[in-house]
């Protein structure tokens, strides 16, 4: 899965992941309407207009993009009609050919990091069928409980070919709390991230797909860190970095460089409400929510650009 | 919330959880052919033998002890339906009056986080009406990302009056890969689970109910790690501490005694697969399938035995 994310970067030459995190606020005033005329008010209309939401972007801008990565927490919070919704929209952008990476940021102990591994990326034999509960293409994966919270993931990762991205520095202001603290090793002291980075590179040398240059482990470092991202980037030769905090967080094009190899790979960058509610930008106000999904196309189009013009592509 | 798991603990005199984490291997024969039989071998089948499993464990102890910690991992595994499965658990056990423990270790950036919690502790307000997505009475909490995706849970939890468990030194054998670290702190080192554990009595001190001595904010401290108990019970006094761990994974009764206070409070300690799949040990073959619940409520007698001989109540 790995390669086929490579591959659809190559050919939309566009290292962009556009995060379906639906909030009720960002969908418009016409698909709510219809949600819940046809629902009622309830969580099951609240999950109908995400999806109906979700199916206009995805349409928009399935030709521009490799992948999507719907966030879990949004659907979620609406229940199981919300988790049904979340089922739906990763069935529909496979059918569209996108690589769906499920920003779901599980994680136990081993035997029941085990049961996520199989829910999100592998299947249950039931008889003499298989079954998948979810079924993305990657995951992102919380490693706090150390490894035998993630090499179940791993183990179920060379079953199926896929891929899980490993939160590594995430993107949020207060991640620094733990993940900046510098740890004794030895006589030196290195941040917890450089500790957790060292961690990711041993799993993606022993997790490679047959061909290629790089793992199925990947790791989530944030564009709103990019010092941090450069010495990731060396320390993890194998892994891609899914980088979210781009936009909306405050990171811009140029912060992005460190995050990719020479070859103009080994990145992928997420923008989540930066394209999925830009008409509500001033940017792109002019489409209005009748047309939310041509301002996503617009917003996608427009981060294309400005990391084209940073990696120094245009 | 916590008041009512103060109260019910006294009651029972069992600071006592039961891990409802139904792998389908303990699903005993007769129940698994029966959901088979009218749901055919598919995921709503499983779903329905795990729910069927549960029901009979919650009616068989649901006297004995006062909350149970049904972990979403095991339900997720089966999709949708094992999510269905999951939620009617909870309902059921809410019927039944034990306190629920969604153990969900869920944690992201803060507007994800504010999701995750409205998911499970809150509610979304649709028109005039509230909607509870999962409901639980507590949720576990991952902190790996820090304060600003621990804070949206806190405040969710200050306006439904439920909880939290911070996971700070987990129960798995690799735990100290991350969490053991240490930590430079001025001139001195200390572990990350201590540096955590300051945090979580921080949390602890600013969310405390009207009255009782315990605060919203509890925290997860396995079984397996005594010492880091007793440390840890000492630098957050007044958080609960859930503790697993206990039984299949290894931790016995006397490892209990540091995690609770000098009043017999302060700690509720987890078993899963003790209690649920007790029909499967020797001890409580005798049982059989068809009688696992009865061996369930064997194995909470034992561990309320257990437990009361180490904290010296006998």
């Amino acid at each position: 899965m790995i390669n086929k994310l490579i591959a659809k970067i190559r050919k939309t030459n566009a290292p962009i992941v556009v995060g379906l995190d639906p909030m009720l606020k960002f969908v418009p005033e016409h698909i709510q309407k219809s949600a819940f005329a046809e629902y009622g008010e309830t969580l099951e209309g609240a999950a109908e207009a995400v999806w109906q939401y979700n199916k206009g972007i995805v349409d928009a801008v399935c030709d521009l993009v490799p992948a999507v990565k719907p966030q879990i927490a949004m659907y979620e919070q609406f229940g199981i009609p919300g988790l049904a919704a979340f089922k739906k929209t990763i069935d529909y952008c496979k059918e569209k050919d996108l690589v769906v990476i499920g920003d779901v940021k599980r994680g136990d102990i081993g035997s029941t990091s085990e049961a996520y591994a199989v829910g999100h990326l592998g299947h249950v034999q039931l008889g003499d069928q298989r079954y998948y509960g979810f079924d993305e293409d990657f995951a992102t994966v919380n490693p706090y409980l150390g490894s035998d919270g993630v090499k179940p993931f791993l183990k179920v990762c060379a079953q199926e070919k896929k891929g899980i991205f490993v939160l590594v520095k995430t993107s949020n202001p207060s991640s620094g709390e733990l993940q900046d603290r510098l740890i004794k090793d030895g006589d030196v002291h290195k941040p917890l991230y450089e500790v957790l980075g060292g961690m990711v590179a041993d799993w993606a040398q022993e997790y490679m797909p047959d061909e290629g240059d790089y793992s199925y482990v990947g790791a989530v470092v944030g564009a709103t860190y990019p010092e941090q991202g450069r010495i990731l980037r060396e320390i993890m030769p194998k892994s891609f970095i899914l980088v979210p905090g781009y936009g909306a967080q405050g990171g811009k094009g140029a912060d992005l460089v460190h995050f990719f190899d020479q070859d103009g790979l080994g990145a992928i960058v997420n923008s989540s409400r930066g394209i999925i509610a830009a008409y509500q930008q001033e940017q792109y106000a002019r489409f209005g929510g009748e047309c939310y999904a041509d301002a996503s196309r617009a917003a996608v189009l427009a981060m294309r650009e400005d990391i084209a013009a940073a990696l120094g592509r245009l």
